[in-house]
């Protein structure tokens, strides 16, 4: 049996999915009639908070931010002794370490989850899930954790999941970004933004693995072997000229500029690109 | 028979790929040791830069910048009559306009080309050329054009090709400062930029597609129609407030904060996230 607190569109997703797979699913929302549809498919009903912890062991989590799994979990807080937590609603990577410290003081296990998908992909292929925290938890709950998508462990420290899910998604913003950037650049010589489009989703895909390359140098330690573009190479002014005369805001390909020319003017022109990162590391928290 | 004039590293493999697939080849460049190796694969050299001119009809231009393509063609200019002039030199798309203008004024006909390749890649399937200009000498010279890479002509505006190449870039390095960034996340806490690198990879290539469905909506004029994730929920403020934790510089997701923000704070927090092209769109040239 397994026990799911939160019932939004995400928590009910969640629980259907198990249902499907013919897990045992006991469920709880503040608000009843986000229950009803999970019931008649099989899932038993807890008449309170308390009774949806005493029905399992496991209880999966997925509320709307991390004050609130405080608000509804904090007043049964004696009751999760024993228990598994298994938090997926959104959190920083600190709100996780806090929630792992937390259950650990009222003797239960946690594992943190970040979701890399929409309800709609939950079950598919597409759906990735992070985890880090408790190894027992996960390791226990495996065959629950992949009836949602492809599940993977980062470690004990329970921000990591969540840490890990901001650093991709902070790649991906930032690439729909650098997108539209080009968009605007073609744009403003009349190519409809499609036309782009199908070129520049290659050019990414075919760029993406370069990624690799340069996190090999940058655990290597030496940004001087010989093979890479150099910095200098890599200076952006074209684009940002190019931008600025077709009428296209430089704000972002100034700031690539930017990370680029601080390692150029503390002297480090010919290293490679990827030391770029050591314009970002290390700054005053 | 085909003049190439100018032989770096990048007009050399054009010129040597060329003779490789079996064209003729005449060869000019202004320092003759570069010559030689080409002689030996079969090229004819030119003795002065007006025998090379008079010698083909089509002639490639390789060389260092826009300026150097002046300094170089400009004494023999009333040559370049009834030529067909190819040039791949890197060249801004006002640069690659300037051009065309002087070559039309001189009787010449001009191609533009962007080559987004290095040239270990040239003749391989992984190079692609952008050509922008005469669609006459796209044509025509076709067969040879695709010896060097995937050839696509980007219509008669000359300086699309370089537009074109520039904003593909854009994406391209605006897309691996987003992984730089991601990297020193998770670096912070103590994670090889190699493990993160095969996720981002992957995370990267399976999100690039989405460009597609931005520029639909883009294009479509509508940002307001359904089934898109709104600029509110795309806030970026866990990417901002955990790189700020973890001691990482929030320049770069800061700027892309600031391109949604200027949306949702005209009003427009429930439209699409494909809006934020117009945070781009307009600026003052």
């Amino acid at each position: 049996m397994t026990t799911f607190i939160g019932l939004g569109d995400m928590g009910s997703t969640l629980a259907r999915t198990s249902l499907a797979a013919g897990h045992r699913v006991t469920v709880w929302n503040r608000s009843h009639s986000k229950t009803t549809a999970l019931v008649d498919h099989g899932a038993d009903l807890a008449a309170s908070l308390a009774d949806a912890i005493e029905a399992s062991e496991v209880l999966i989590v997925c509320l709307f931010d991390h004050r609130s799994v405080h608000d509804v979990l904090d007043p049964v807080v004696d009751r999760l002794a024993g228990r598994q937590v298994i938090n997926l609603t959104t959190t920083s990577p600190d709100g996780a370490r806090e929630l792992a410290h937390w259950a650990a003081r009222h003797g239960a296990d946690y594992l943190d989850g970040g979701i890399m998908a929409i309800p709609s992909m939950i079950g598919t292929a597409a759906s990735k899930v992070l985890y880090s925290g408790s190894q027992q938890i996960f390791d226990q709950n495996r065959p629950l954790l992949e009836t949602w998508g492809c599940a993977e462990h980062f470690g004990t420290d329970a921000g990591m999941a969540s840490l890990y899910d901001l650093a991709l998604l902070a790649g991906m913003y930032v690439m729909f970004a650098g997108f539209f950037h080009g968009a605007a650049m073609v744009g403003a010589a009349g190519v409809p933004a499609k036309e782009f489009a199908v070129r520049a989703a290659d050019w990414l895909r075919a760029m993406a693995p370069a990624v690799i390359e340069y996190a090999d140098v940058i655990d290597g330690g030496d940004y001087a072997i010989p093979g890479q573009q150099s910095l200098e190479f890599s200076d952006v002014s074209d684009i940002v000229a190019a931008s600025r005369a077709h009428g296209v805001s430089t704000e972002l390909v100034d700031v690539v500029q930017r990370l680029i020319h601080r390692q150029i003017d503390a002297g480090h022109g010919a290293h490679g690109f990827a030391r770029v990162i050591e314009s970002l590391r290390g700054a005053a928290a």
